[in-house]
């Protein structure tokens, strides 16, 4: 996989969710990893990157997250809709997820957690610790140490998608998500 | 506009932004008023809901926000695009930016900000104070105290919109949106 993606500038990688799409958080720690479904994941900051993510007390993505300070963040194709959906609705307490889902990974470049394959762009992401948000809200801030972009579909700081297998998704709720849609261009 | 919007229960009012749509911010204090365009606005909670944007802190809006506690999240339709951009390059310091940008309003229910016409859902907000998270990351927790959609776009706790103009969208950058696109249903 690494050799068929692109970094993305650190201070554009805000740029990979700025439009909302569903993300799935990886994780690892210790011979232990997960994936779960999040669309509550956004930019926070441009330089240095920073993203918010809600990452509910009782899953086993949290403990991995709380136990490693790191988690990539993943924008699925269309074409592993389905997958994400699993990703979505199990714990990987019972197993391993990515097999159950079949998701298949790559490495990450500065964390431990695996990069998922059939993604249009990765975020390698470090938590900034904030026990209050994180107690409270359920709420992690991390600093993005490293952004990559499949250029099929992202280059020069622009998406381009090229088909509709390859477009980003959008969680609506009961299964159903919406594809990224039309470009529209405005005047100003 | 209030008779033709519908109350949106507020344990759903995530599924508004679920998605990832641009948003307008608006607020009120004191006879003063302002609109801009986030996109870094998202769900944080279910119930009572709560919602996260980020507001810089050089900006009008964030001093009408901590004046008076409170904020609109409204989604705009692709048909204003073009009135969503200007919303989001001008100051509102300079002149009111509502007429500015060609916008128009109607009251809100539960708080004094207006809420912007020609939008497909509304969330009325009341900051939740959190002055950490507001100097060091220009972050607003909110509590969704009221929402609405258009019942031509939102009803049942769902989306359906029945036109392009009527869509709604997701910034990118440099003045261009995608829409949101097509419905995906996954088997699971």
């Amino acid at each position: 996989m690494r050799d068929r993606i692109r970094p993305v500038d650190l201070a554009k990688s805000y740029l990979l969710l700025n439009h909302g799409p569903v993300t799935l958080v990886s994780t690892a720690f210790h011979g232990r990893r997960n994936v779960m479904a999040a669309s509550w994941a956004m930019p926070l900051d441009f330089d240095p990157p920073k993203v918010l993510v809600v990452i509910d007390g009782s899953t086993f993505t949290r403990e991995l997250i709380e136990a490693s300070g790191e988690f990539a963040l993943n924008v699925p194709f269309r074409r592993i809709a389905d997958k994400v959906l699993a990703a979505g609705s199990v714990s990987g307490r019972d197993g391993d997820k990515f097999a159950h889902a079949g998701l298949t990974t790559f490495p990450a470049e500065r964390i431990g957690a695996p990069l998922v394959c059939d993604c249009a762009a990765w975020l390698e992401c470090r938590v900034i610790p904030e026990a209050h948000n994180q107690r409270r809200y359920d709420l992690f801030i991390a600093e993005v140490v490293a952004a990559w972009a499949d250029p099929a579909v992202f280059s020069e700081n622009r998406w381009h998608f090229p088909d509709a297998a390859r477009k980003t998704i959008h969680y609506q709720a009961g299964g159903a998500f919406f594809e990224t849609g039309r470009h529209v261009e405005c005047g100003g």
